[in-house]
Formats: structure tokens, sequence, C-alpha cells
């Protein structure tokens, strides 16, 4: 790979660069962005140059598209280039079977399980994929060899599957942090840590979690029944004995969670 | 107030007589508890002097059952004193009735919204309750006063209002991270900080949890309820362009959480 030209150049964009350059990368890197986006990162040094996706996408032999899911289908709709082509979006069902469509490149879903509070190209780091989960949804050389250098761990899923994990593991429990804080409106009087821990997903932007729960309800709903079929359970045995045994089931679970 | 005996000198106990002592309290504090806490307790300077409860209740002015729930319960039952009463237990309608049936002294029930990851009277804080909610169950000056000088928030809540509250606030948040730490369960593989996040509270020993359900059960299934409920409203707006409201009130409530 001598060119990469990145679609979306915002904390995971940002952050495959520098990672990118921090693992060896000596080619050059492109970003496909927004003017204000595009001077932040070029003046970040993230990007070594700044042109329109047409143009990017016939340079480069790898285009990774890290926009939001709406955007990276509608990239996928008009990209032509023979490059490898993979994204970083949230669920991949949806994406791959669109990418299916393309008449030229090849293409390999990923999904880096990454990130942090605040986005945008400044908040950028080479780390930010060390010690994570990174998905993709079929065996690519060229990217494992990069992912293995980040530091991060690959996960082989087909999108379903995958999608079918992420409405378990990252879904679920936004919406219920979200719901929680939604029923906790008013109640802040005696509220403690617990309430605080549990709602700080809630503080999230909607604005990622539209694409998301657009393109895979499905699988959020199997999880949500699943949930709810389970805390039913629990209600049902709130003055049984054998609460002890989910408790440390649950604790288990949590360390497992964890790494630990 | 002259002698204060704390019956239970773990961190809840612990603290309050370092708080005390830094609130400027000038009399003896007595502990109560078990030979190696008691030790403990001495070492650390936490209290002045150990007594069997019999002889610590005839010595003092006030008594602070820090006790778990069972326990406190127990001590109301063989209690004999003159002196004002208080708890620091996490239910409240099942200990003041039980207060009710006291032949001598005058109880007022307590519930400082304070805690540690980790327990004993080693993790004893004088700031422990600063800033925190500390509900009592009536109006009573002299606490009044100490809660004031703790820096803590004085909340008063009659018994069964205190419960429906921590029902949502507190013991809500501990059944939604247990349930979902045990739905996850064989799910870590591409897990990331989100289910980390609200798998945290899963980490929680059973054994506080016991009694707080066998004495608040009614309160928690109303939550329970109302929880599912509205999970089952989420499930069925997952489609729905009404979900953008529902993540702006709930980031609302997530912040009035947090007091910002």
């Amino acid at each position: 790979v001598k060119t990469i030209a990145i679609v979306g150049v915002g904390l995971i964009g940002g952050s495959f660069a520098l990672a990118l350059r921090k693992a060896g990368f000596k080619g050059k890197i492109i970003g496909v962005s927004s003017p204000s986006t595009v001077e932040k990162a070029l003046a970040c040094g993230v990007i070594d140059e700044a042109l329109p996706l047409a143009q990017a996408a016939a340079a480069a032999d790898l285009v990774y598209l890290s926009q939001p899911i709406s955007r990276i289908l509608a990239t996928l709709d008009v990209l032509e280039t023979d490059a490898l082509i993979t994204d970083a979006g949230s669920t991949k069902a949806v994406i791959c079977e669109r990418a299916g469509k393309l008449k030229r490149g090849r293409f390999v879903g990923g999904h880096p399980m990454a990130g942090k509070e605040s986005r945008g190209v400044e908040q950028a780091d080479a780390d930010l994929f060390r010690g994570r989960p990174y998905v993709l949804t079929s065996r690519e050389p060229q990217l494992e060899t990069w992912i293995e250098r980040f530091g991060a761990r690959l996960v082989l899923l087909d999108p379903a599957e995958h999608d079918r994990q992420v409405a378990f593991v990252s879904h679920l429990p936004q919406l219920l942090s979200t719901t929680l804080a939604s029923v906790l409106a008013g109640k802040e009087q005696v509220a403690g840590p617990a309430a605080a821990d549990l709602t700080r997903l809630a503080l999230s932007p909607y604005d990622i979690w539209r694409d998301i729960f657009a393109t895979n309800a499905e699988p959020i709903d199997a999880a949500l029944s699943a949930f709810i079929a389970r805390l039913e359970e629990v209600r049902g045995h709130l003055r049984a004995s054998d609460m002890e045994a989910l408790f440390s089931q649950a604790a288990a679970s949590a360390r497992a969670l964890r790494g630990k």
C-alpha cells in the first residue's frame, strides 16, 4: 500500500491515520472531509493532502470509510476505485450489502471497537485501537497486518453475527442507560453514584444512534427481548434466595467483560 | 451530646466517627463491633473505647446503628437506652416500623447516600458524606446540625417515600447492571467500554443486597415495572423518529443526576 484515502477524518479516521504512521506506514495519506475538518487535519499533521472523493479514490490503493453509517452508504453509492476498501461503521450487514453492489474494487467490512467521549480529529490518537477488538467481516492479510501492528485484537465475524453481538454488548447498554435516565427524570433528590454511573451513556448525542437503530433494528429488538425476559425473571425472584446465584453469575460475567 | 455509641464500625460507622471529630465533636466515641473490627477501629483512632451493646447504649446520649439492615433489626429488638437513636440502613420502612416498638429512647431513621467500592473501617473517611444527600425520616435538630457540619445535604423524607425513591435511583440501577451482566455472559468477544461501564455495579457483593431486597421488595417491583414499561415503549419506537426526543430528555436527566 502506497497511498491511503481516509474518507471522514474524525476521531476514528484521524486515529487510523496516526496509528498507520506509528506502525511505520511511509506512503501518502489523503483526507476527504469537509473544508473545516480538512483544515484541522492538515494542521494537526494527521493527513498529508486533501482531495475530493473521486480524485482521492482514484489515487488510493486503500480507501478507509470512517464516516457515520448513512454517509458511508451514500459514499458506496458513488465510489469508483480499484483499491481495497474497508470501513469503520458500527453496524455491518447493511453496509456490506450495499458494498456488494460496487462495480469495482474489493470491500472488507471493518469495525474497530474503540472510541472516546469527545469526537473530532483533534481527539485522534495513535493508540486508540490498542488492546481493543477490531472486527473484520472476512480475512484480508493487508488489513490484518496493520491491525496487528496497531496492537488491536483481530476478530473475524460475518456481518449478521457482528450485528447480533454489538446489539447485545453495545446497543443494549446504550438503550438501558437512556431508558433509565428517562425513568429517573425528576427523581434526582436522593440519587447517588449508582444512578450517575448507569446514566453516563445517556449523555451520548443522538446523531450516531439514529443510523445504528435504522440499520440494526432487528438484532436490537432481539437483544431487548432477551433482556426484558431476564429482568422479568429477576422481578419474579426478588424475594427468593436464588438471587444469590444470579449475583455470582453476573459478577463473573462483569469480571470477564473487564478481561479479569 | 457527650457520648456517642456507634454500633457496627465499618465504612459508614467509622466515617461517621471521623466526620464528627472533624466537625468538632469533643466527647467520647464508643464502638460496638466484632473483636477484630474493634481492634482495627481502636488502632486507626476511629473510636475511643469498645464496649458490648448494653453498656455502650446505657452510657450514650446518641446511638448510631450502622450495621447491615438485618443486624439493625436484631439490635432494635434488644436495645435498651434513653438516648437519641438513629441508623444508616439503606431502606427505612421496615427499620422505622421495628423501632416503633422500642420501649425507651427516641428513634429517627437516617440514610447517608454515600459509599465506596471498598468497605471496612480502614476505608473510613471524614469527608464521605460531604456534598451527598443525607436522609432523615423526621426533623431532629441535633442530627441536622451534625449533617450540616459534615457538608452533607439534608433531605427529609418519610420512610415509605424514601424507600420508593431509592428503589428507583439505587436498587433499579443495581438490578439493571446485574441483569445486563448476566445476559452478556459469554458475549465478551467484541465488548467495549459501554458494556464495562454498565456492568460495574454487577461486581457488588450480594450480602448487602439480600437485606435490601427483603425489606424493599414492593417498591423495587414497582420501579422494575415502570422501567420495563418504558423499555417496551422504546422497543416499539426503535425505527421511529421520536427516539430523538427520548435521547434529549434522557440526556437532560443524566445531566441533572450529575448536578449539572
